[in-house]
């Protein structure tokens, strides 16, 4: 894992400041490059509910608690008037969301060679998710695994390798490249949707292969999203080991993931046309010093 | 007030049991036509920070709490993997923020004819934010109030009505119509920034005047936005009265509202090539039956 | 339960305003008198631990989460000083708590005939748990249902009926009377310390029958706590009906529960020397128009 | 300072392993002795509501937010029932509250030489306050300065030192001696519910001088309690220095404080009748590894 890390590492490449990492290849020009991607203009929301009905079990994480301080009772206002607000207390990992480059690190050392000790109590002093307030948008390309090997979703642990990645690119019809915003599609949601088991969600997952990190650095992927949790197969390749593929894409590539995304609706229109590549817009909320945020991502095709 | 909410009113208009008001007029069509607008791929981010030094000064409103729930203290991982988390307490009204169409009512009705008992302790049963979970993508236009009158910015109670979005508009050489989600700017985000005074900034603001509803209605514009707290001027035109425009734009219209954003970028880069419309894409998180959600919009030039 | 209810109701008893119910028989006197409880002036805490492993499984209700905000890191201060702070988020009724007398009602009416709908967003109206504040404190009384079985715990649905109370304090040679807080071990808190399964913990009970509610009102007893989470057996007498003691005690008694409290180590010594009577300071904390508080009582003996 | 602490340290008094500090010296034998101090009966309670009104100016600490999950609406129960619940975010420092042993530190040592490092984003590994669960009662004195000095209040940066402290108990009659539970009016309560200004309240405050520390300790007094915030005086005495009265009591004597406390009607039933000794119950909630605890302590004569 160490060598390949250091294999695919990006550290230095934008500057021994940088703690944006591969979101640096969204440049202005494939920005307004993908805008041609926007052909009928319908859009498609990425992000899942934030309710009690969420996939998280309890325990290290849980679903959000929305709570109404304002709906109208005891107000007594001009005109008949009457207002509602309302609180949430969640965690910022609890459903679709972003992994900044702050969320995980070994031998002590954050992307690009960022104290270790920068993430403290008071959250990621290099990395955090506000350095990426001004993306994330640019073009998307879906990848849709469990429909290419005709399956409903791939089972926990099953991994994704380079050569299925560009078999299934291929098929398609897609190229991956520069800059993208690569979303790969295991079914994971489908199976939380028909299922509805939290546990059965967060106790395992398909996914990336740890080899698939040089296959994303040699396309220079900006940004990688799914619809498991984790990006990677758990368990893991290596029994021994844990997150190895969230160590190497974050830590040495410095490459924002997006998990626990729905591309149910946006697979189904993919399909229906051919057309796997769209215009991506996924804000993050500038949470300063956050380790990650809560999305919607709007998929325009 | 009730006769101006009547005259503008856009009940039935896309059925009885529409829940999304104006947003409707974000068709595929438009948003398509949108995409023109992204011209050097350059992008803007309209979110304020997330954070303890945020405009709220408590009371009704605190700032965002996130705290870290992990930062690899305690933890003992195979291959030095450490990993950080963070949860967040926050009114989904604490920054830059929609308001869904149930967050105000007069006369027992919401938006379209819902009852206002609707709004319950458990949230929106009708309108919540999480119907607007597609959206909100499109046309996006700037007025430079404050710029077109020379100032820093507004004062509070300051009204800009039909006439001066007009003159703006014209002076900018752009025009709003039918789907376009327009933003204007009164400077109140540039006088937070200068003088960081939550107490000055929330108790009171220049905005919209009454009669700039019937603007909005007869260009049908989809959201209007702005960079202070609540789009209209407080206090407002008439003494006793309390939030007129909200009432009249988001019952009775259905206009979901975005507050609380920062132009400045925006404003400068506009102003730089006269060019005042881009590609809009602010996503709300999907909070279900949620009053309101956290943003941050992009405008992509 | 409605006609019981009619016939230990003590609406009016205290006054037409009162809002504390059977807590007005903790008189003066009684506490003084109770004072000479104190014998060897052993403290034993009936409170259970506040933290993740508590026994909430989620949904409804969950275990507290306590995050840091401050643990010294990032702190640059003279003399080399540290300083550590917490927050918390949870429900009030997550573990050891009172139900306040406006926890539950029907009828429209909570006790004393006070309107239903003085329970809005805002919280209790009336009957909030602060208006226990100075209480509770007075003659506390173990009756040991579990240790008179001869079993470790109650099965679920098991009930505890008005002449199994009078054996077991017979059997204890202990008496009840008036303004006593009376506590009885159903071995439900041993239950979850052996197999810690928060589903086994909240899926059911065993406690008292409807028909014991007369026989607290006899005795005129001034609170009922238990190791249980609810007082009542769950499931119920009556299949059709929900909570049934729960609503005689609380809205027509207008008696204050205690729930989820740890009995062990007292029962033990209660057992060794005989004694099952001692002092009892359980305050409540102080939310305004609270519906409940945590609590960690001591019985002092 | 560093001098004063190595003076009136307690390290290793009760042992290499002692948590507790000063609460060692609540014996049972002086609980039961201090049952005899339960007079008449009447119940005074010292802690301030928990609300939005409460001392908090936002910043470091806020008042606690209460907000209802359930109040009756949308349920349809058996029965007519209806039942409410509440959960609630705050800060463990928020209102009255004990400081735990973890709560500050100097030179890398807690009390007892525990290691700093056991303060992590986890909690206190050490000292938390669930080890004061089985306390903190026996017997209370209550020295009201403020009546000694015919003040309302006393002025914020005003000292309180030894010869003080032995004037006021001289003209109240009582003396202080080991495992009391020590409690000092300086009226900085009064001036809060006079003023309602929670600026006022925190920036400053008057409070124990740090000579004081050795008076505390010749009479090993158990707990220190006040209604100022941080039981020292702010602006302290040494123009350079920070919190010292705290690391002296808190780290060296591994004294457990009460702060935020309310005496108003306490001090007033203690001058009437002459008496200023009194049973104090006060248990801390039980919050694992917690660094403070809100509580409501009872003061019984």
């Amino acid at each position: 894992m160490r060598e390949l890390g250091a294999r695919v590492r990006n550290w230095g490449r934008w500057g021994a400041d940088d703690e944006r990492g591969t979101t640096n290849l969204i440049t202005p020009e494939r920005v307004a490059a993908a805008a041609g991607l926007i052909r009928t203009g319908e859009i498609f929301d990425l992000g899942i509910p934030l309710d009690a009905d969420g996939p998280q079990p309890g325990g290290v994480r849980m679903n959000p608690i929305r709570l109404m301080s304002e709906n109208g009772q005891e107000q007594v206002l001009p005109g008949g008037f009457k207002w509602a607000d309302d609180f949430v207390f969640m965690p910022l990992q609890a459903g679709s969301q972003y992994d900044s480059l702050a969320h995980v690190h070994y031998d002590e050392k954050l992307y690009n060679g960022h104290p270790g000790d920068e993430v403290t109590i008071k959250g990621a002093g290099k990395c955090g998710i506000h350095t990426q307030g001004k993306g994330i948008a640019g073009r998307g390309v879906l990848l849709d695994i469990a429909r290419h090997r005709g399956v409903d979703w791939l089972e926990a642990g099953s991994t994704i390798g380079a050569d299925e990645l560009d078999a299934v690119a291929a098929a398609q019809g897609v190229d991956v490249g520069p800059g993208d915003i690569l979303l790969f599609r295991t079914g994971w949601r489908a199976k939380f949707l028909t299922e509805r088991d939290p546990h059965g969600f967060m106790s395992g997952e398909p996914g990336l292969a740890l080899s698939s990190a040089q296959w994303l650095r040699d396309r220079d992927v900006a940004v990688v999203g799914s619809d498991n949790w984790a990006i990677e197969a758990i368990p893991g390749e290596n029994p021994g080991a844990l997150f190895e593929v969230h160590m190497v894409l974050i830590r040495d590539m410095g490459m924002t993931l997006a998990e626990m995304l729905d591309f149910e609706e946006l697979a189904e229109a993919c399909a229906a046309d051919g057309h796997y590549d769209f215009f991506f817009a996924g804000p993050p909320l500038k949470f300063t010093r956050g380790v990650g945020s809560p999305i919607n991502p709007l998929a325009i095709r």
